[in-house]
């Protein structure tokens, strides 16, 4: 029994620690939502032009690919730092209460994102259309997947 | 060497983003806008975590500052190609005509904000906070400098 809770406090701790950096990173959970929705902005500016190529709507050009897939690949890592306790939301575009209740599974959809884009960013540089379709189409889904079920509509 | 090496490819990959043609990047002016804000906002954020080791309001995180700095160096390449013709403003914090009018001063600012925080970005590294300090002084007086000249007060 002592085991045991003694692992529980350890957990709890190490918990509460992992926590703690994200969220006292921002002084107001006013600024939290500022900068995730900022992050985002920012990637799917980029995103959308790769989006553009892979889609024809847009020429293929190789090197501008790559360097915003490469944007892309960074801001990837920025904008769950930004999801801290008590920012959820009802209006269209806001995270839903889920993200925190589900935390395991949204965490998993945010890794499951930065590594297509870690590898869009790859694909890239190899300076082939169809390459660049396949991965582009790999992370937009990671995107929809994360969106349907923890954004509100 | 290494340094000067890294710091040439900083200047390099700025280089090649500042390349790309800006105006055609954006679908409307209110997408440009709202990016280079974002962009701002995003690289502010890390900005002021560094400036908060610098001025002694938080304990210095040698590992902090520099993932702090690289973020800031990444986005600092980013925000100059939102400024878009027709899109200057009035209200406190748009940008003021002039940026248009004197655009080759307004580059140079830029350009010398992106130098000094690409060396903010390697003195981080030295896991010095005296030299952080000194690196970050000289990259907020690029932002102040800027600010004053063609940011509305």
């Amino acid at each position: 029994m002592k085991m045991k809770q003694a692992l529980l406090t350890l957990t709890a701790t190490a918990g509460l620690l992992a926590a703690l950096p994200a969220a006292a990173q921002f002084q107001k959970p006013e600024d939290a939502v500022k900068y995730r929705k900022a992050a985002f902005t920012v990637m799917a500016t980029h995103f959308s032009r790769i989006g553009a190529m892979a889609q024809g709507r847009a020429s293929f050009d190789g090197a501008a690919a790559a360097a915003n897939a490469e944007i892309v690949a960074d801001l990837a890592k920025l904008p769950f730092a930004g999801f801290v306790e008590g920012t959820s939301g009802t209006e269209k575009g806001s995270p839903k209460a889920n993200v925190w209740s589900e935390r395991a599974k949204f965490d998993a959809g945010a890794k499951k994102m930065q590594d297509e884009v870690a590898k869009l960013a790859v694909a890239a540089k190899a300076n082939n259309l169809d390459q660049l379709k396949a991965a582009f189409g790999s992370a937009a889904q990671t995107c929809k997947a994360c969106h349907d079920d923890f954004r509100n509509p």
